[in-house]
């Protein structure tokens, strides 16, 4: 069996297999070693995901080889402003840290050996967060069929004309995710500050202020493929799952495959 | 636990996890519903897979959900010509019947429900192989480095000057890949003619005169999921995982995880 490596969190994981997306470059770089498996939940905070995390990680099943690694990648949902239209969606920091503590101590007690990789919040464009809500606000008015979902859609009531995020919550959310890894002894990748390097980060790394492009998914998928070499995952260490066709000999191509 | 969908085949299902690669496509398709798992071996073809089965699908542990679908993307590589420079992966025709035949034996004897959906080779492009020859002997000389494995690269001696796959043969291991499919009451993609319905197919769909552009890709997705649908696989007949956002109660968000 192939070892995994879990994908864990919001709408930026679950939308990771998209086009250029950071979970599906994983899967093609570690194709042959390992399993990259999604579990991204949209709109999920970190006290929706402790609530879940049991369901969602069983045991392994006897014989099943433990996970090689996970990433931990909440907190653009946390970061929701308290007194904004996604109030709901809001944790306290305090709250935030604690639940990020939980989500670690449940993956260590589990597996204790695995590598738990922490993602920070992306940085946010307020400005692009307010344009997105009235193209979707227009979206749902010519297009009611949306609307057919028990609460409707949670975001369009946005009568204050403030954005529901801003770019210093999600900052400090960031910084609080950071404290976590350093308080439990895991690696981070400090998304907030990487892509904030960038003079044109809005533009380049953000598709509706808070979501990514392809330029930010390919960012994630270099930190987390970089955190996760320093850790000893990287192709190069990892068993290939059965004969690369390089090391087939052509003369006898069977031969490769005596032991299967 | 959720569901999966494995991709068995060669390079066609190994890099079909690469940027809008239609494996990415069906993993991102399917979110939250099921685990699309890549077991594609570049360079293979049915008499290795055949050997290698076994130990590439376990039985599932107990507990485990049995898998709900299996594509099974061999032929480009068994329909190499027995007299041109990849003759070691070539696989005579009655023989590919027989080892499809087999795979689709073992799928059936371990788990008797699951759909088995088949999928013809593609068309080749001969002149595109050509240069495709070129090119890669060129950079082979040039960047010696990429000789560092056990046979070196086994494609790059053609002296011949003739491609080492044509589209005639690719099309009589399609034609023999869908006799099977009807003769063990599978469902099958002909890639093969549905591509050369386009006039532009060459260029519109195939990168070096075998594997395949984006919008080759896409069209393996597209065909791949609604051969999947008929047969009742679809996001919409599937149960999600956890509460969708829409589905939550912005005043009472937790209730929706009382059960979990």
């Amino acid at each position: 069996m192939r070892p995994k490596i879990y994908l864990f969190g919001d709408s930026i994981t679950e939308e990771s297999f998209g086009d250029g997306g950071w979970g599906a470059s994983l899967s093609h770089h570690f194709c042959r070693t390992v399993d990259v498996v999604l579990r991204g939940y949209s709109g999920y905070n970190t006290r929706w995901a402790v609530k879940v995390a049991e369901r969602i990680f069983p045991p392994v099943e006897s014989g099943g080889a433990p996970p090689l690694a996970f990433t931990v990648f909440f907190g653009a949902n946390d970061a929701c402003l308290p007194d904004r239209y996604s109030a709901f969606q809001h944790v306290p920091l305090h709250e935030y840290k604690q639940n990020l503590h939980s989500i670690i101590s449940f993956f260590k007690k589990r597996w204790p050996e695995i590598v738990i990789l922490l993602i920070t919040p992306p940085p946010i464009d307020e400005d692009a967060r307010l344009r997105y809500d009235s193209n979707t606000l227009a979206l749902y008015i010519f297009v009611p069929f949306f609307l057919n979902t028990s609460y409707g859609h949670p975001y369009i009531e946005n009568p204050s004309g403030l954005p529901e995020r801003t770019n210093e919550a999600a900052g400090a959310y960031a910084q609080a995710c950071i404290s976590v890894a350093k308080e439990c002894g895991c690696p981070v990748v400090d998304l907030w500050i990487k892509m904030q390097e960038c003079p044109d980060w809005k533009q380049a790394y953000l598709s509706d202020g808070l979501h990514l492009t392809q330029a930010g998914n390919r960012i994630v998928f270099e930190e987390v493929v970089k955190e996760l070499k320093e850790k000893g995952i990287s192709v190069e260490n990892l068993p290939v799952d059965l004969p690369h066709i390089a090391n087939i000999d052509p003369q006898d191509p069977l031969k490769a495959f005596q032991d299967c």
